[in-house]
């Protein structure tokens, strides 16, 4: 799987001239349907079939700041998978230094019910195991 | 109608400490639904109802930069009304200098085709051209 | 102190018409610098005196989607001081069901250094040791 | 020159599954940005001589919605060049099909003065004389 490169963008930056923190859980999102497309199993193939995976939980550590034009390469990978959640991991550098490491829950849902991936898309589920074994 | 505040957040400066000119779009957005609910018509009702306004044009001039949580005071009115569309205009100020003046011109859709307000909702349209006259 | 309100915005939402999970961290923000100004020792007279406070860590738990227009109230409180590093914790509620909870971890920077807050701002430090307590 | 282009991210779309009318705003900064990196004379440079172009007025035309993962291609344009201003212009398609139309007015500042980009910069000033010709 290639790393997603997302570049920062002047609106993006803040009063003291760096990426506002919030910015990099966007930039998880991106990388992690990036990730997906690339496994050949998009974000929209999923929705369209009436399954969203909302976030359960994020987290973030900001170990540099970046800045205008940086070009941040992040890399995606699962950590754990359940039946019923699945957990990304995610490492984000500029020139080769970390700047940032973070993880993002989720779940899946379908009629807003609990459900299970395995069971659901064996396929996908495959796919994923593979990528995480 | 009172006018609509808006106090500038952190994250919504950039790197000249100023507020981000893309933000004031959005401020006129949560003026425009602060007009209505303040008209007694809300957006929600509208959609409800399945007619959504649709954002044609925008225009925004930029008088004077605002910064972190400055108080912005926004006026909304009626500026022109025809059977299909109607066009809001916008003054913003802080401290009673004018930061920005801007106008949005907008549509009414029920099944994505054109529908004139005035058959559909002809109350909503009464207190429109009300706040007009 | 006061919990801080939000109400949702539209442009906060997203395509499945929920408040979009990166903006909370930006909720979070918002509550903090409102706490500040609250404690009486505002976020512009720490930066005015040279001293940044940089986010090191972030997390979410999502425990409920929100919606456009939703009052979200938010409680911050400092879960634990030390000379260089303060973490917050933050409880989201709406009509008094919690929507999410959260935590932020802070250092302060003088020229780029880590600075001893008790040193520094020995009556800031001692009105979050009172939070805190 | 190339156009520019963005692809739509999920968190830019809004409610009715479509991109919120304020991202066009962002987008014309990146291509705007991007434009003159390809002139060869960067936003860095200019501010790294002292000198800043703050946005003066924008207007957009949306013609046809865009959503998440549309690629939209953005050409931008000198369109008229004074003294003391200049206003670029921007057509947007997504399939060949213009999705967006707009403009946006900037001045040139140092020290918060006025500045004349022929007499501040008179090579950069010729290369965007050649782009307007």
């Amino acid at each position: 799987m290639k790393p997603y490169v997302h570049t920062v963008r002047y609106y993006e930056c803040d009063g003291m001239r760096v990426t506002h923190h919030s910015n990099y859980i966007r930039f998880m999102e991106e990388a992690r349907i990036d990730w997906m497309d690339q496994l050949g199993y998009g974000f929209e193939r999923m929705e369209a079939e009436g399954v969203v995976s909302p976030v359960l939980e994020v987290n973030c550590h900001y170990k540099r700041p970046t800045k205008f034009k940086d070009t941040i390469n992040i890399r995606v990978r699962v950590k754990e998978m359940s039946a019923l959640k699945m957990r990304f991991e995610y490492e984000m550098t500029v020139d080769d230094q970390v700047v940032c490491t973070a993880e993002s829950l989720h779940c899946f849902l379908e009629n807003g019910r609990p459900v299970s991936l395995e069971k659901r898309f064996p396929e996908f589920y495959s796919l994923l195991m593979a990528d995480n074994g």
